[in-house]
Protein backbone atom coordinates (compact mmCIF):
# COMPACT_ATOMS: atom_id res chain seq x y z
CA UNK A 1 0.00 0.00 0.00
CA UNK A 2 1.12 3.23 -0.48
CA UNK A 3 0.27 5.18 2.34
CA UNK A 4 1.63 4.25 5.84
CA UNK A 5 -2.09 5.68 7.84
CA UNK A 6 -3.58 2.78 5.54
CA UNK A 7 -2.05 0.03 6.43
CA UNK A 8 -2.36 1.07 10.07
CA UNK A 9 -6.20 2.12 9.08
CA UNK A 10 -6.72 -2.02 7.86
CA UNK A 11 -4.78 -3.63 10.81
CA UNK A 12 -6.58 -1.34 13.30
CA UNK A 13 -9.98 -3.12 11.17
CA UNK A 14 -9.13 -6.83 12.28
CA UNK A 15 -10.15 -6.80 15.88
CA UNK A 16 -13.40 -6.67 14.82
CA UNK A 17 -15.21 -10.14 14.85
CA UNK A 18 -15.04 -11.43 11.75
CA UNK A 19 -13.10 -9.39 9.75
CA UNK A 20 -9.63 -10.63 7.96
CA UNK A 21 -7.22 -8.92 5.63
CA UNK A 22 -9.55 -8.73 2.70
CA UNK A 23 -12.55 -7.17 4.57
CA UNK A 24 -10.17 -4.53 6.47
CA UNK A 25 -8.93 -3.30 3.24
CA UNK A 26 -12.32 -3.30 1.53
CA UNK A 27 -13.36 -1.51 5.02
CA UNK A 28 -10.22 0.92 4.79
CA UNK A 29 -10.95 1.60 1.05
CA UNK A 30 -14.94 1.86 1.75
CA UNK A 31 -14.42 4.81 3.90
CA UNK A 32 -11.97 6.45 2.40
CA UNK A 33 -13.74 6.69 -1.10
CA UNK A 34 -16.90 7.13 -0.29
CA UNK A 35 -17.89 7.23 3.62
CA UNK A 36 -15.47 9.91 5.33
CA UNK A 37 -18.09 11.98 7.01
CA UNK A 38 -19.31 8.25 8.31
CA UNK A 39 -15.89 7.18 9.14
CA UNK A 40 -14.88 10.26 10.88
CA UNK A 41 -18.72 9.58 13.08
CA UNK A 42 -17.44 6.12 13.86
CA UNK A 43 -14.48 7.16 15.05
CA UNK A 44 -16.12 9.36 17.35
CA UNK A 45 -18.48 6.76 18.47
CA UNK A 46 -16.08 4.13 19.25
CA UNK A 47 -13.82 6.55 21.17
CA UNK A 48 -16.36 7.89 23.13
CA UNK A 49 -17.85 4.34 23.76
CA UNK A 50 -14.63 3.32 24.96
CA UNK A 51 -14.20 5.68 27.45
CA UNK A 52 -17.50 6.25 28.94
CA UNK A 53 -18.97 3.44 28.60
CA UNK A 54 -18.88 1.20 31.99
CA UNK A 55 -21.62 -1.17 33.74
CA UNK A 56 -24.47 0.02 35.01
CA UNK A 57 -24.66 -0.81 39.13
CA UNK A 58 -27.54 -2.55 39.42
CA UNK A 59 -27.57 -4.87 36.93
CA UNK A 60 -23.73 -4.90 35.55
CA UNK A 61 -25.36 -4.38 31.36
CA UNK A 62 -23.39 -1.44 29.76
CA UNK A 63 -24.26 1.87 30.61
CA UNK A 64 -22.32 4.99 30.68
CA UNK A 65 -24.59 5.89 33.61
CA UNK A 66 -24.19 5.16 37.02
CA UNK A 67 -27.48 3.51 36.81
CA UNK A 68 -29.12 2.51 33.28
CA UNK A 69 -32.27 3.50 31.45
CA UNK A 70 -34.04 0.21 32.52
CA UNK A 71 -33.00 0.01 35.91
CA UNK A 72 -33.78 3.33 36.57
CA UNK A 73 -37.30 3.22 35.17
CA UNK A 74 -40.73 3.41 37.17
CA UNK A 75 -42.18 1.41 34.61
CA UNK A 76 -40.50 -2.24 35.17
CA UNK A 77 -41.62 -4.73 37.52
CA UNK A 78 -39.26 -4.90 40.16
CA UNK A 79 -40.27 -8.31 41.53
CA UNK A 80 -38.86 -10.26 38.34
CA UNK A 81 -35.42 -10.66 37.97
CA UNK A 82 -33.89 -11.95 34.78
CA UNK A 83 -30.28 -13.03 35.08
CA UNK A 84 -28.45 -12.92 31.34
CA UNK A 85 -25.03 -14.12 31.10
CA UNK A 86 -23.84 -11.26 28.11
CA UNK A 87 -25.54 -7.92 27.06
CA UNK A 88 -26.03 -9.15 23.80
CA UNK A 89 -28.36 -12.38 25.29
CA UNK A 90 -30.15 -9.33 27.47
CA UNK A 91 -30.73 -7.65 24.62
CA UNK A 92 -32.36 -10.81 22.54
CA UNK A 93 -34.66 -11.00 24.98
CA UNK A 94 -35.68 -7.69 25.37
CA UNK A 95 -36.38 -7.70 21.82
CA UNK A 96 -38.30 -10.55 21.57
CA UNK A 97 -40.07 -11.21 24.31
CA UNK A 98 -42.70 -8.80 25.96
CA UNK A 99 -40.92 -9.15 29.25
CA UNK A 100 -41.05 -5.80 31.76
CA UNK A 101 -38.86 -6.66 34.73
CA UNK A 102 -35.09 -5.96 35.22
CA UNK A 103 -32.12 -7.88 34.56
CA UNK A 104 -28.74 -9.42 35.69
CA UNK A 105 -26.08 -9.38 33.49
CA UNK A 106 -23.07 -12.03 34.66
CA UNK A 107 -20.73 -10.57 32.05
CA UNK A 108 -19.98 -14.47 31.61
CA UNK A 109 -20.74 -18.33 33.30
CA UNK A 110 -18.80 -19.87 36.15
CA UNK A 111 -15.97 -21.76 34.95
CA UNK A 112 -13.35 -22.43 37.55
CA UNK A 113 -10.72 -23.46 34.77
CA UNK A 114 -10.65 -20.24 33.19
CA UNK A 115 -10.42 -18.61 37.22
CA UNK A 116 -13.96 -17.53 36.64
CA UNK A 117 -16.05 -17.91 40.17
CA UNK A 118 -18.81 -16.57 42.02
CA UNK A 119 -16.93 -13.13 42.31
CA UNK A 120 -15.96 -12.65 39.15
CA UNK A 121 -19.53 -12.97 38.06
CA UNK A 122 -21.04 -10.30 41.04
CA UNK A 123 -22.97 -13.00 42.44
CA UNK A 124 -22.16 -11.46 45.87
CA UNK A 125 -23.76 -8.42 45.20
CA UNK A 126 -26.77 -10.63 43.02
CA UNK A 127 -27.15 -12.15 46.23
CA UNK A 128 -27.38 -9.36 48.46
CA UNK A 129 -29.72 -7.56 45.55
CA UNK A 130 -32.06 -11.07 46.12
CA UNK A 131 -32.10 -10.74 50.04
CA UNK A 132 -33.22 -6.82 49.83
CA UNK A 133 -36.69 -8.75 49.83
CA UNK A 134 -38.47 -7.19 46.36
CA UNK A 135 -37.48 -10.02 43.89
CA UNK A 136 -40.03 -12.87 43.48
CA UNK A 137 -39.42 -14.59 40.93
CA UNK A 138 -35.51 -15.28 39.45
CA UNK A 139 -35.68 -16.16 35.52
CA UNK A 140 -32.52 -18.20 34.75
CA UNK A 141 -31.40 -17.35 31.07
CA UNK A 142 -27.71 -18.26 30.89
CA UNK A 143 -27.44 -20.43 27.83
CA UNK A 144 -27.65 -24.22 27.22
CA UNK A 145 -24.00 -25.20 27.24
CA UNK A 146 -22.46 -27.31 30.18
CA UNK A 147 -21.41 -24.25 31.65
CA UNK A 148 -23.84 -22.22 31.87
CA UNK A 149 -26.07 -24.94 33.29
CA UNK A 150 -23.71 -25.24 35.79
CA UNK A 151 -24.18 -21.42 36.64
CA UNK A 152 -27.96 -21.93 36.25
CA UNK A 153 -27.80 -24.65 39.30
CA UNK A 154 -25.60 -22.03 41.26
CA UNK A 155 -28.25 -19.47 40.80
CA UNK A 156 -31.06 -21.94 41.75
CA UNK A 157 -29.23 -22.71 45.14
CA UNK A 158 -28.53 -18.79 45.67
CA UNK A 159 -32.31 -17.67 44.76
CA UNK A 160 -33.67 -20.27 46.95
CA UNK A 161 -31.60 -19.50 49.52
CA UNK A 162 -32.74 -16.21 49.90
CA UNK A 163 -36.91 -17.56 49.43
CA UNK A 164 -36.43 -16.56 45.77
CA UNK A 165 -38.17 -18.70 43.53
CA UNK A 166 -36.10 -19.61 40.53
CA UNK A 167 -37.24 -20.38 37.61
CA UNK A 168 -35.93 -21.70 33.64
CA UNK A 169 -36.76 -21.11 29.92
CA UNK A 170 -38.01 -23.93 28.70
CA UNK A 171 -36.30 -26.07 26.26
CA UNK A 172 -37.60 -27.62 23.49
CA UNK A 173 -37.53 -28.08 19.59
CA UNK A 174 -37.59 -24.40 17.93
CA UNK A 175 -40.75 -22.87 16.43
CA UNK A 176 -40.05 -23.49 12.68
CA UNK A 177 -37.82 -26.40 12.78
CA UNK A 178 -37.80 -29.66 11.17
CA UNK A 179 -37.48 -32.57 13.74
CA UNK A 180 -35.28 -34.16 11.45
CA UNK A 181 -32.42 -31.43 11.76
CA UNK A 182 -33.22 -30.64 15.76
CA UNK A 183 -30.20 -32.26 17.27
CA UNK A 184 -30.64 -35.61 19.46
CA UNK A 185 -30.27 -33.91 23.10
CA UNK A 186 -32.81 -31.01 22.29
CA UNK A 187 -35.47 -34.07 20.65
CA UNK A 188 -35.17 -36.42 23.22
CA UNK A 189 -35.48 -33.51 26.18
CA UNK A 190 -38.59 -32.20 24.18
CA UNK A 191 -39.82 -35.76 23.85
CA UNK A 192 -39.32 -36.43 27.35
CA UNK A 193 -40.93 -33.19 28.43
CA UNK A 194 -44.02 -33.22 25.88
CA UNK A 195 -47.29 -31.37 27.35
CA UNK A 196 -50.64 -32.52 27.25
CA UNK A 197 -52.95 -30.93 24.12
CA UNK A 198 -55.51 -28.66 25.83
CA UNK B 1 -30.36 -0.94 24.47
CA UNK B 2 -29.72 0.21 28.02
CA UNK B 3 -26.79 2.98 26.63
CA UNK B 4 -27.05 5.67 24.07
CA UNK B 5 -23.37 6.10 23.35
CA UNK B 6 -24.00 2.14 22.79
CA UNK B 7 -26.69 2.84 20.37
CA UNK B 8 -24.85 5.54 18.35
CA UNK B 9 -21.73 3.01 17.94
CA UNK B 10 -24.01 0.46 16.35
CA UNK B 11 -25.16 2.84 14.09
CA UNK B 12 -21.79 4.08 13.79
CA UNK B 13 -20.97 0.67 12.95
CA UNK B 14 -23.30 0.27 10.01
CA UNK B 15 -21.31 2.83 7.17
CA UNK B 16 -19.28 -0.13 7.04
CA UNK B 17 -19.60 -2.72 4.08
CA UNK B 18 -21.40 -5.66 5.26
CA UNK B 19 -22.50 -4.63 8.06
CA UNK B 20 -25.49 -4.71 9.20
CA UNK B 21 -27.67 -4.90 12.10
CA UNK B 22 -26.74 -7.51 13.91
CA UNK B 23 -23.10 -7.33 13.13
CA UNK B 24 -22.74 -3.91 14.09
CA UNK B 25 -24.32 -5.36 17.10
CA UNK B 26 -21.44 -8.01 17.64
CA UNK B 27 -18.57 -5.74 17.01
CA UNK B 28 -19.73 -3.40 19.48
CA UNK B 29 -20.19 -5.84 22.17
CA UNK B 30 -17.19 -7.63 20.99
CA UNK B 31 -14.91 -4.19 21.31
CA UNK B 32 -16.65 -3.35 24.79
CA UNK B 33 -15.84 -6.97 26.32
CA UNK B 34 -12.82 -7.61 25.33
CA UNK B 35 -10.97 -5.07 22.93
CA UNK B 36 -11.19 -1.36 24.44
CA UNK B 37 -7.80 -1.17 23.68
CA UNK B 38 -8.10 -2.27 20.37
CA UNK B 39 -11.32 -0.42 19.78
CA UNK B 40 -9.69 2.98 20.80
CA UNK B 41 -6.50 2.18 18.10
CA UNK B 42 -9.39 1.72 15.48
CA UNK B 43 -11.01 5.27 16.63
CA UNK B 44 -7.47 7.03 16.56
CA UNK B 45 -6.68 5.44 12.79
CA UNK B 46 -9.78 6.16 11.32
CA UNK B 47 -9.53 9.97 12.77
CA UNK B 48 -6.33 10.24 11.80
CA UNK B 49 -7.00 8.45 7.74
CA UNK B 50 -10.23 10.12 7.21
CA UNK B 51 -8.14 13.74 7.90
CA UNK B 52 -4.80 12.85 6.49
CA UNK B 53 -5.13 10.65 3.70
CA UNK B 54 -5.37 12.75 0.50
CA UNK B 55 -4.24 12.03 -3.12
CA UNK B 56 -1.20 11.56 -4.41
CA UNK B 57 -0.36 14.60 -6.76
CA UNK B 58 1.01 12.13 -9.52
CA UNK B 59 -0.88 8.48 -9.29
CA UNK B 60 -3.88 9.42 -7.85
CA UNK B 61 -3.94 6.56 -5.21
CA UNK B 62 -4.27 7.32 -1.78
CA UNK B 63 -1.65 8.84 0.31
CA UNK B 64 -0.86 11.09 3.01
CA UNK B 65 1.77 12.47 1.60
CA UNK B 66 2.06 15.04 -1.67
CA UNK B 67 3.49 12.45 -3.77
CA UNK B 68 3.10 8.53 -2.80
CA UNK B 69 5.99 6.72 -2.31
CA UNK B 70 5.90 4.46 -5.12
CA UNK B 71 5.73 7.42 -7.11
CA UNK B 72 9.11 8.62 -5.32
CA UNK B 73 10.59 5.68 -5.29
CA UNK B 74 13.96 5.74 -8.19
CA UNK B 75 13.39 1.99 -8.18
CA UNK B 76 10.25 1.93 -9.96
CA UNK B 77 10.21 2.04 -14.60
CA UNK B 78 9.29 5.41 -15.43
CA UNK B 79 9.05 4.34 -18.37
CA UNK B 80 5.73 2.10 -17.80
CA UNK B 81 2.88 3.41 -16.54
CA UNK B 82 -0.47 0.77 -15.40
CA UNK B 83 -3.89 2.30 -15.27
CA UNK B 84 -6.31 1.06 -12.66
CA UNK B 85 -9.80 1.92 -11.42
CA UNK B 86 -8.80 2.26 -8.08
CA UNK B 87 -6.43 1.98 -5.18
CA UNK B 88 -7.82 -1.81 -4.37
CA UNK B 89 -6.34 -2.62 -8.41
CA UNK B 90 -3.83 -1.22 -7.93
CA UNK B 91 -2.96 -3.30 -4.51
CA UNK B 92 -4.15 -6.62 -5.86
CA UNK B 93 -1.47 -6.04 -9.35
CA UNK B 94 1.22 -4.68 -7.04
CA UNK B 95 0.59 -8.02 -4.50
CA UNK B 96 0.42 -10.81 -7.54
CA UNK B 97 2.67 -9.73 -10.10
CA UNK B 98 6.43 -9.00 -10.32
CA UNK B 99 5.46 -5.13 -12.42
CA UNK B 100 7.81 -2.59 -11.51
CA UNK B 101 6.40 0.65 -13.37
CA UNK B 102 4.41 3.00 -12.19
CA UNK B 103 0.81 3.89 -11.76
CA UNK B 104 -2.43 5.92 -12.04
CA UNK B 105 -5.59 5.38 -10.50
CA UNK B 106 -8.40 7.10 -12.53
CA UNK B 107 -10.67 6.86 -8.66
CA UNK B 108 -13.63 5.33 -10.89
CA UNK B 109 -13.92 4.76 -14.63
CA UNK B 110 -16.34 7.14 -17.72
CA UNK B 111 -19.79 6.86 -17.11
CA UNK B 112 -21.80 9.60 -18.76
CA UNK B 113 -25.02 8.71 -17.19
CA UNK B 114 -23.68 9.38 -13.43
CA UNK B 115 -21.84 12.53 -14.59
CA UNK B 116 -18.20 10.95 -14.76
CA UNK B 117 -16.61 12.22 -17.89
CA UNK B 118 -12.82 11.95 -18.41
CA UNK B 119 -12.33 15.42 -15.67
CA UNK B 120 -13.93 13.42 -13.08
CA UNK B 121 -10.82 10.50 -13.52
CA UNK B 122 -7.98 13.42 -14.12
CA UNK B 123 -7.61 11.80 -17.76
CA UNK B 124 -6.54 15.87 -18.70
CA UNK B 125 -3.47 15.83 -16.19
CA UNK B 126 -2.83 11.78 -17.60
CA UNK B 127 -2.77 13.24 -21.04
CA UNK B 128 -0.38 15.70 -19.97
CA UNK B 129 1.62 13.19 -18.15
CA UNK B 130 1.67 11.22 -21.38
CA UNK B 131 3.26 14.68 -23.10
CA UNK B 132 6.08 14.51 -20.56
CA UNK B 133 7.74 11.75 -22.57
CA UNK B 134 8.79 9.39 -20.16
CA UNK B 135 6.20 6.78 -20.53
CA UNK B 136 6.73 4.56 -23.40
CA UNK B 137 3.91 1.83 -22.90
CA UNK B 138 0.45 2.70 -20.92
CA UNK B 139 -0.74 -0.85 -19.50
CA UNK B 140 -4.27 -0.46 -19.49
CA UNK B 141 -6.43 -2.11 -16.40
CA UNK B 142 -9.61 -1.45 -16.23
CA UNK B 143 -12.20 -3.76 -15.43
CA UNK B 144 -13.81 -5.84 -18.02
CA UNK B 145 -16.90 -4.61 -17.32
CA UNK B 146 -19.11 -2.16 -20.13
CA UNK B 147 -18.21 1.00 -18.61
CA UNK B 148 -14.28 -0.26 -17.88
CA UNK B 149 -13.72 -1.50 -21.46
CA UNK B 150 -15.34 1.80 -22.77
CA UNK B 151 -12.66 4.09 -20.61
CA UNK B 152 -10.14 1.35 -21.88
CA UNK B 153 -10.89 2.42 -25.41
CA UNK B 154 -10.94 6.00 -24.22
CA UNK B 155 -7.79 5.77 -22.78
CA UNK B 156 -5.80 3.72 -25.85
CA UNK B 157 -6.89 6.62 -27.97
CA UNK B 158 -5.53 9.19 -25.26
CA UNK B 159 -1.94 6.82 -25.33
CA UNK B 160 -1.60 6.82 -29.10
CA UNK B 161 -2.24 10.75 -29.53
CA UNK B 162 1.02 11.14 -27.49
CA UNK B 163 2.93 8.45 -28.90
CA UNK B 164 2.40 5.76 -26.38
CA UNK B 165 1.57 2.43 -27.01
CA UNK B 166 -1.25 1.11 -25.02
CA UNK B 167 -1.51 -2.50 -23.92
CA UNK B 168 -4.35 -4.58 -22.31
CA UNK B 169 -4.44 -7.44 -19.61
CA UNK B 170 -4.92 -11.06 -21.39
CA UNK B 171 -8.60 -12.16 -21.04
CA UNK B 172 -9.15 -15.63 -21.20
CA UNK B 173 -9.73 -18.81 -19.05
CA UNK B 174 -8.77 -18.30 -15.14
CA UNK B 175 -6.16 -20.68 -13.82
CA UNK B 176 -7.52 -23.72 -11.80
CA UNK B 177 -10.55 -23.19 -13.07
CA UNK B 178 -13.13 -25.53 -14.81
CA UNK B 179 -14.13 -24.93 -18.32
CA UNK B 180 -17.49 -26.12 -17.50
CA UNK B 181 -18.09 -23.14 -15.24
CA UNK B 182 -16.19 -20.54 -17.18
CA UNK B 183 -18.91 -18.24 -18.39
CA UNK B 184 -20.04 -18.50 -22.14
CA UNK B 185 -18.02 -14.63 -22.74
CA UNK B 186 -15.30 -15.60 -21.44
CA UNK B 187 -14.48 -18.60 -23.22
CA UNK B 188 -15.48 -17.91 -26.50
CA UNK B 189 -12.71 -15.33 -26.47
CA UNK B 190 -10.56 -18.00 -25.42
CA UNK B 191 -11.58 -19.84 -27.42
CA UNK B 192 -11.67 -17.09 -30.42
CA UNK B 193 -8.21 -16.06 -29.17
CA UNK B 194 -6.23 -19.65 -28.43
CA UNK B 195 -2.46 -19.38 -29.39
CA UNK B 196 -0.53 -21.86 -31.20
CA UNK B 197 1.41 -24.17 -28.29
CA UNK B 198 5.38 -24.13 -28.63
Amino acid sequence: MTSPLLEQLVEAFRVLPGVGQKSAQRMAYHVLERERAGGRRLADALAAAVEKIGHCARCRDFSEDEVCATCASAARDVHQLCVVETPADRLAIEQATGYRGLYYVLQGRLSPLDGIGPGELGLDRLGARLGEGEVSEMIIATNPTVEGEATAHYLGQLARQHGVRPSRLAHGVPLGGELEYVDRGTLSHAFGTRSEMT
